[in-house]
């Protein structure tokens, strides 16, 4: 398959995006492809400055770079020779078969809503995003592109989730909750309330009910459907918190005994790993027609080649036709925007 | 003043809830009354049980009990005698000062809503919390009174926790910050874009921007905004994710050897002691034309002891009459619900 990776995306670019095209390079199949799109110049002038070779590797010249802070839209529309805006449209004339990028999340999603288009039966994509949690890992839709959800929204990424948590974790059927704000129906708002007699309706849902917010990471649940204004906050807090608790955890041992901080550092290094997102290498893109990683704006070369190996789960297991065909058998019908 | 306390309340009740009133009953003042409110039989039980006395406490029998899953508007319809309903019914009547439960937050909303009503100029009233955070307390409103908000609750939730945080932590200009999924103005919902138009407007509120979920606990804002689904999520999540990275560590630590998690011990102690949300005593419930604590469902002695003490500030501190004065100067004018 043929795998393009945004060069210039993300607070490492492009150091770490290109040393992680090069490590998945040497992991996936000589048939595969990849193809690195940005600044020529810049990424040849790091390439020779670190002497590396960008052998097996395509480079594209995508001139323009989308900042962090661009408004996405103006960006999308604007800055056509961007890396963006060239990968999205390679996926359109079939030039790539996934797109990968750490670069402005919300530039990623009007660029692959704009050029390849949602799924037949999607109404909106939204970005499920893998946590890793004390009970295994969790999927989370939407955390971030679409901020103002209607219920069929909610419906579809759980639908969609679903399959991509059976497709990819093996899962045959995962447990989909929906973020509330109690267990009993009659709490939470009139989206999740609307959301609740959908998910009800469909047997090809393991729909478990509503969770709190302390459910998440308690694994009773594999897809945990929310809007993406909540699921934003919530993966944000989550970095927050961890990162915060840590710091105040090496603070006080520090106070207490430099040498009890030493040997909590390997402890404490070991639970990182467990718990390290980057490990999931990014979240996808659900509901689009084609294949889009999405990358932490904070991603190492480690997240940028598990991105790739992400990407080419998602393409090989054609989680796009399943999630097509029971979109397709739902008696939930996509509404007109 | 007098301060009412639901005995019934929590899932430590009536034991913890007593234990707290007692041990109040020590720190405050001579003419301060104490009344307990629940079933009087139940009270009497443990009291004795207990070899304990409630001197100086006034014992008031509310033969009905709402439980943690009533539905809350259900229970203040049908639980007339119960110990919430009694409770905000001796506020309206100028029976009580202040009012306390760690009982169903809805109910209690409820309950305080109809009987003690609105302060003059609010459109409704937001459970504001305060989290203790690795940069100081944050006021975090609302936390579930309001699921559904408009811009005005949000903005009327600002100036009010404007008003708290400053009459109660002595903070001059407290720094508001409205809940957000990015730094620019353009990003969020209708709901945040809206909100941050009300709160530009306003010279009396330090109106900082938005944050993003990862902010809460960085010490960049003294009081933060949203509405009630998010505040829930918010204060729900990181109960759970704090509790469930000490029992990661925890683990971490006895399988390393049992020696090194015994020396961590105190450190974990002292950290929990230092962002232990007990210390607060509970959350106020602001815009109620009286002073009413909610506590945490899992209240002990000390947070129940803390709550009553809380209310005694707002009470003294007059919180509610700065929130009317700084209302009706405000250019932002109530809406017709």
């Amino acid at each position: 398959m043929r795998i393009a990776i945004d060069a210039m995306g993300g607070d490492n670019a492009p150091g770490e995006i290109i040393d992680g095209v090069l490590e998945a390079r040497k992991i996936l199949d000589k048939e595969d492809e990849l193809i690195l799109i940005g600044v020529k110049e810049t990424i040849e002038t790091y390439l020779s400055s670190a002497r590396k070779k960008a052998k097996g590797i395509t480079i594209i010249d995508a001139p323009e770079v989308v900042g962090m802070d661009d408004s996405p839209v103006v960006a999308i529309r604007t800055k056509r020779k961007s890396s963006i805006a060239v990968m999205a449209k390679m996926a359109s004339h079939g030039e790539a078969d996934a797109v990968i990028s750490a670069g402005n999340t919300g530039a990623c999603v009007a660029a692959c809503q704009l050029r390849m288009r949602n799924l037949e039966g999607v109404n909106r994509p939204g970005i499920a995003v893998t946590l890793p949690t004390f009970g295994g890992p969790v999927t989370m839709c939407d955390v971030g592109a679409n901020v103002s959800c209607k219920p069929i929204n909610l419906y579809q990424y759980a639908l969609m989730s679903s399959v991509y948590f059976r497709k990819v974790y093996g899962v045959e059927s995962p447990r989909v909750a929906l973020m509330g704000i109690g267990g009993e129906a009659a709490k939470g708002n009139e989206l999740v309330k609307k959301t609740r007699m959908l998910l009800d309706s469909d047997p090809n849902i393991n729909f478990i009910g509503n969770i709190e917010g302390r459910d998440i990471f308690d694994g009773i649940c594999d897809v945990a459907i929310c809007e993406g204004f909540v699921g934003n906050v919530v993966l944000k807090l989550t970095e927050g918190l961890v990162d915060g608790l840590f710091q105040a955890i090496k603070h006080e041992l520090v106070s207490e005994s430099l040498r009890l901080a030493m040997k909590f550092k390997p402890v404490m290094m070991r639970i990182y790993q467990k718990y390290d997102y980057h490990e999931y290498g990014g979240a996808v893109l659900l509901g689009i027609n084609g294949t889009s990683v999405i990358c932490h704006g904070s991603s190492k070369s480690r997240t940028i080649k598990n991105a790739i190996l992400a990407s080419k789960k998602f393409y090989t297991q054609k989680v796009n036709d399943d999630i097509v065909k029971y979109l397709s058998a739902s008696s939930v019908r996509p509404v007109s925007d």
